[in-house]
């Protein structure tokens, strides 16, 4: 594509914003040239960081916003009293059309209820989902929606995320059929839950472009059994975390054994070079950057305590799905799914069973 | 406690059965000589291993059962034509008093359909729940339940599974007043699930002996943030998957960075007792042995694949909660529950809000 995108950011959201925002532009300025940022917040601040990062600078057009949505805000006051903020800006400007999608390392809860509030979702989508990436054994990532958005998902909902997760990641990870598996207990037909069973049966039946492999379990999203693994808010948040957790504490076990006596040291220090590889893989930042999916405007949230590298990746994953055609995948993959249900409801008149 | 204890043994379950088996009990009776073990399974075979570890040979006794129960077959078909296999036989043991609890290493869900139908629930216990342990940060172990024996649970059902999950630290971890956290989307009171929030308050009305801490997340299993982390079945099975997967894939990474150039290599070689330190840290056999709480008998499963240390580690599990008063406490706390909702009941009137 040769047309140049306009990516708007949220200068103050974050743990060490707006320096790690200037930082993260910067990087992805150094990849590539052919993206404008819309900086909000404060300028004198912004300014001074974007005399410091001439990359950043030459792409690069601060907004002023008097305001700021803190980490502690709820979402309900930040639709309340959000107007004017960074935040609130940022999203105004891709709704506007003055940008291709919205970026902010700011408050998650704040964050989707503005984009939720302004873009609102597409149409056939009756729940967003935050939809993010873990690293796999296989080398790339799998990509697991909703990691929480919503606390719970009926079938309908769990196959409205088996297709904008497939759309997600044809965009951002280029698989032409991704493969898709429903989050379970077992792989087994029989198992798990009846919204579980009827969302498989739903996709069976829908014939979406993307290739449906049934159930996994847990320790399939490490393994990238497939590209794509659908749950509900819930117990794709706590598996997100029980994750980050784990890899916390086996970081922390090689620490204590790396540390523990002067030849495990001497060890450690020949193999640096190594261990500061395995460090940078096991950085969260590389694979920065959810994306609340549904909605009719293009929202990617940054972790808050990323670093630049970390705001780069989340940058990536912007200009991905903005240079993409997911919208129109997930909306013609609704159809398909409005064209199922009809027929599904056609085969079973109320009242019989399926 | 002075009396001799008696495990019963299903010596065919697992996938090395019954080498694992026998080199376990082995392992288990060099660290304490006052349990006995009735071992359940081909005479022949288990003869001749137990020739081969005096210290098992001294302790065990050996009982034919013509049958095994393979980790193909369904819990449906293992208790219709379970009958005579070592596992049935092994539970039968501890139903007809023979011995105090049973431990195999063979099909999960075989296993927990027969003990539940043999041995019963517990008066007041709706549900049993797999009972695991996850190392902390701490260096202690989270304990979590339920890790799979139902997929759902209701809050009456989750306060139950607290109960039990406390009287398992006690019994198992030596902790005199447990902390509970019941693991949510975040830990603010009006997070998560209907389900979950009745659940705190039943557990704050009810006044158990425990430290009650409501909620906890995902990456609080492995930090250590408390004892016992309470949840449904779905989520927590898919929560210890995702676990075990993460931590495969970050040792898989470990490995690539050790293994990638001389130097590298040469410093893992110099390092090498000290990961083989953390090999050990980081093998699930050391906190092997799930528990299946709630019923009138204690059954306690060992991994499949788990070596001859981690079935030791299961039979630990198994003489230390056979040696405690865990059934009495659960009895006690459930008494507790049943006054709290009978004053719930009486202080809100069907038809009002409460």
């Amino acid at each position: 594509m040769i047309e140049s995108l306009v990516l708007s950011i949220d200068g103050m959201g974050g743990d060490n914003a707006p320096d790690i925002v200037v930082e993260g532009i910067n990087v992805a300025a150094g990849r590539r040239n052919d993206v404008r940022y819309l900086i909000h917040g404060d300028v004198a601040r912004i300014n001074a960081l974007l005399d410091r990062y001439p990359a950043a600078k030459a792409v690069s057009q601060v907004i002023a916003a008097e305001k700021v949505i803190t980490m502690e805000v709820k979402a309900s006051q930040a639709l309340r009293q959000g107007k004017g903020s960074s935040l609130w800006n940022a999203v105004q400007a891709v709704e506007e059309g003055r940008a291709n999608a919205v970026v902010s390392a700011g408050n998650t809860g704040a964050f989707m209820a503005i984009s939720l509030f302004r873009f609102r979702a597409m149409e056939g989508v009756h729940r967003p989902a935050l939809t993010t990436r873990w690293p796999s054994i296989k080398g790339g990532y799998t990509v697991l929606l909703d990691v929480g958005a919503n606390v719970e998902a009926d079938s309908e909902q769990l196959v409205e995320f088996a297709i904008m997760g497939a759309a997600f990641a044809r965009a951002v990870s280029g698989i032409a059929k991704p493969s898709v598996g429903l989050l379970n207990v077992g792989a087994e037909e029989q198992k798990g839950h009846e919204e579980i069973r009827a969302a498989a049966a739903l996709i069976r039946a829908a014939g979406f472009d993307m290739d449906f492999r049934g159930f996994v379990e847990g320790d399939d999203i490490a393994k990238g059994t497939v590209d794509v693994v659908v749950t509900d808010g819930f117990t794709g948040n706590i598996a997100l975390k029980t994750g980050e957790g784990t890899a916390r504490l086996v970081a922390h076990y090689l620490r204590e054994a790396l540390t523990g006596g002067w030849m495990a040291k001497l060890g450690a220090l020949i193999a640096y070079p190594a261990l500061r590889k395995l460090r940078a893989r096991m950085d969260p930042g590389t694979f920065n950057g959810a994306v609340f999916l549904g909605l009719n405007g293009l929202a990617v949230k940054s972790h808050g305590s990323a670093n630049g590298h970390g705001f780069a990746a989340a940058i990536d994953v912007a200009t991905l799905l903005a240079r993409s055609h997911y919208r129109a995948e997930i909306a013609t993959n609704l159809t398909r799914l409005a064209a199922a249900e009809a027929s599904n409801a056609a085969a079973a008149p109320a009242g019989e069973a399926s």
